[in-house]
C-alpha cells in the first residue's frame, strides 16, 4: 500500500459498567480486566506494528489525558489528542481525521475503540490490513464485520450485500446497518449471514472528511474552523489560542455517533464495504463478558487474587487485595475494591450501569468518581 | 426463695462458625451480631437482675480472660473464673460450683451459655426463677426446655415424663435426653411434645457436686484437690500456687460435656426435671440463624452498614466498613471484614466451620486467628 497507515485509538469511555473497579475518573480502558495490562495498553500493543509508534494516535477527553498518556508512555506526546468534552464518536473521529490528513493527505486511518478484547492478534492484524488496503483502493468506508458467535441482542449488525468485485480479500458491500435487534430479529440476522458491527473502521482521512461535509455539514464546518486555526500545525498539544477554538467548536458540535452521522447514510448510498473478521472478539460490555473471555478453572471460575471457593461454580472473582471465600455460589460476580464491594448475579451484570445511577441518586457519588478520592 | 441465686455464664466458645467475623481470638460471644452489644454483654444484661452483679459469675478460658473482663467491666474482678484450658462443660461447671458453694453452701446456680439469643427477656427471667425455685425445693437438676418451633435436627431434645407434683410452675420429670435426631425422629419428638435442650440449667451447687461424685468420680476428685488448695478462698484471681494446682488438675480431667457427664445418667435415675420455656430462643449456630433472628426489611434482608440492594432478597449483610452493593442476590450472606470477605449461600452457612478448617489446611491460618494479627 502506498498510503501510510495510521491507527487511531478512541479512548474516551466512561466508567459505569465495571463499577466498583471503574469510576468516572478510572474508565474501562484503564482497567486491567484480563491480566497485568490495561485494555488500552493491550489495544495499543495489538496495532503498534501496523503503523509504528509514530502513526499510532490516541484520542481521549481532556480529563483523562494525563492518565492515558502515562499508560502509553512509549508513544510520543504529539500522538495524544484531547477532546475538551465528549461528544460521542463523530466529532472525535473528525478531529482525528484532521490530524491525520494534516500529516499525510493520502493516509488511511484505522479506528479502534480502546477497550475491546481480541484473542487472535495475528488474524486481527491481517483483517485490519486487508480493510485498510480495500479502503485505499476503493475510496470507501470499510467496517470490520465480526462473524457472530450467537444471536447477541446488545450489538448492532451489518447486513451484507454482494461481494466486492476484484477485491484481494473477502469483502462485501454493506446493504444496511441494523441497530441492536430483538432476539427474534437477531436470530434472523444470524441466518442471513449478517455480521456484528464492532466499531472498528478503516478509511482514508480524505474520504471521511468528504463524507462528513456531505452528511454532517455542521460538524464539518466546525472541523474546518479548527483546521484553519491550526494552520497546518498538529492538534496535539495545541497553543492556548488553538485550544480555545477547539473548545468553542466542540460546544457547537452535536453529540452523535459515527454510525448515525456517517456510516448509515453512506451505507444507503452504497459507500460502505465490510471485511469479515474472525479473530475472537468482544466489546467487553459487562462483568459477564469478562468472565466469558477469561481463563477459567475446572469449575468455570475466573479469578484474580487470593480466594477460596467451596462448591462454587461459574463465578467471576476480582479480589486483588483481600482474601475472598465463597461458599456454594453459582453464576455470581464478586468485585472487591478498597472502599466498595459488589456482589451480583452474573446474568444481570448488564445492570451495573443502572446501579451506578442509583448510587449517584442516593448521594453516594463519592463511590462512583474515583477510587483515590472516595476512599474514606 | 431462701437460697441465694447465682448466675454462671459460660464464655469459653471458639470462633469458627462466624468466620470471618469470628476468629480463634475473637469468638462468637465477643461478636456484635444483633446490635451495638456483644452476645456476652447481652447475656449478662439479661441475668444481672436475678442475683445482682455480685452473684453474676463468668467462667472463661485463660486466653480470653482479659477480653471478657474488658467486655463486662461493670462486674467485679472476683467474678471471673479462668479455666487454664477448655475441657468442655463438665469441668467448667464443676469449677463454678466450687466457687459458688464456697461463697454460699446453699446457693442455687443458673448455668447459661454466653452466646445465645433471647427475644422475650421478662419471660426468660421468669422461667429461670421458676427453674431455680424448683431446683432448690426438690433438690434436683433442672433443665430449661424450649418449646420447639420446628423439627430442628441440630439440637438435642428433652423427652418429658410426668408433671412434677406440687410444683408451683409448669414442670416435668425428664424421661430421657435425645441427642441430635435425624429429620424423621425430630418430627416424632415434636409430636410427643419433647423440648429443645438449650444448655440452660438450674441446680444447687451442692446437688451438682454430689452427683459429680456419683457419676464422674475422677472429675470430682480433681475438684476436691482444687478446693483443698483454695482453702476457702475464691478461685478467681488465684495465687500462683492455687493456679498451678488448677492447671495440674485440668490436665487430668476428661473433656466431657455436662450433658454426657451428669444429666444423662442422672436423667435415667429420675433426678432431672425440666421447666418449659417460651421466650424466643436460638443458640445462634450460623449466619442463617443471625438472619432469622435479626430485624429484616420488606425484602427479607437483614443488614448492618452502608449497603444498597437491587432486586436482592432474603440476604444477610454484615458490612460495617465499606459500601456493599448487591445485584439480583437471593438467600446469600455477605460478611465483610478488613482483611477477608465471605460470600455464601445462606442455606449452607452451617459449613462455615469446615471452611475455616480448609483455610487452616491451606496455610491461610493468619485469617482464622485474629483480625488484628492477620491484617496484612
Amino acid at each position: 500500500m502506498r498510503q501510510k497507515l495510521y491507527s487511531v485509538i478512541i479512548a474516551g469511555g466512561r466508567g459505569t459498567r465495571f463499577w466498583p473497579l471503574s469510576r468516572s475518573r478510572k474508565p474501562k480502558q484503564l482497567l486491567k480486566l484480563f491480566g497485568p495490562k490495561t485494555l488500552l495498553d493491550e489495544t495499543a500493543d495489538r496495532v503498534l506494528s501496523l503503523g509504528g509508534s509514530d502513526r499510532t494516535l490516541i484520542v481521549t477527553v481532556a480529563e483523562q489525558l494525563n492518565a492515558v498518556r502515562k499508560e502509553l508512555s512509549a508513544l510520543p506526546r504529539k500522538n495524544f489528542l484531547a477532546e475538551p468534552e465528549g461528544k460521542n464518536t463523530a466529532p472525535c473521529i473528525g478531529l482525528a481525521a484532521l490530524e491525520v490528513i494534516g500529516r499525510d493527505p493520502d493516509a488511511v486511518m484505522i479506528i479502534l475503540p480502546a477497550d475491546h478484547w481480541v484473542s487472535d492478534v495475528p488474524a486481527f492484524r491481517r483483517t485490519l490490513k486487508a480493510a485498510a488496503e480495500l479502503a485505499a483502493r476503493h475510496d470507501r468506508l470499510v467496517t470490520i464485520g465480526i462473524q457472530p458467535a450467537y444471536p447477541e441482542t446488545g450489538y448492532g449488525y451489518i447486513v451484507k450485500g454482494k461481494p466486492v468485485a476484484d477485491a484481494e480479500t473477502d469483502a462485501y458491500h454493506v446493504k444496511k446497518f441494523k441497530e441492536k435487534p430483538n432476539a427474534k430479529m437477531a436470530a434472523q440476522l444470524l441466518r442471513q449471514g449478517s455480521l456484528w458491527n464492532a466499531g472498528i473502521f478503516a478509511w482514508k482521512a480524505s474520504t471521511l472528511l468528504a463524507l462528513m461535509e456531505r452528511y454532517q455539514p455542521a460538524i464539518h464546518k466546525s472541523l474546518e474552523k479548527i483546521a484553519d486555526a491550526a494552520g497546518g500545525k498538529s492538534l496535539a498539544t495545541p497553543t492556548p489560542k488553538l485550544g480555545s477554538v477547539i473548545a468553542r467548536e466542540y460546544k457547537k458540535m452535536p453529540s452523535i455517533s459515527i454510525d448515525h452521522a456517517i456510516l448509515e447514510p453512506a451505507g444507503s448510498e452504497g459507500r460502505v464495504l465490510t471485511v469479515p473478521g474472525q479473530f475472537g472478539w468482544s466489546d467487553v460490555g459487562s462483568w459477564a463478558a469478562v468472565h466469558q473471555m477469561s481463563p477459567r478453572d475446572a469449575d468455570g471460575n475466573a479469578a484474580t487474587g487470593n480466594w477460596l471457593g467451596i462448591d462454587t461454580k461459574e463465578c467471576l472473582i476480582h479480589a486483588p487485595d483481600r482474601l475472598v471465600v465463597l461458599l456454594g455460589m453459582r453464576d455470581a460476580f464478586i468485585v472487591d475494591t478498597p472502599d466498595a464491594l459488589l456482589v451480583g448475579d452474573l446474568k444481570r451484570s448488564q445492570e451495573v450501569r443502572d446501579l451506578v445511577d442509583e448510587l449517584n441518586k442516593r448521594g453516594q457519588r463519592s463511590y462512583t468518581i474515583d477510587e483515590s478520592t472516595s476512599r474514606r
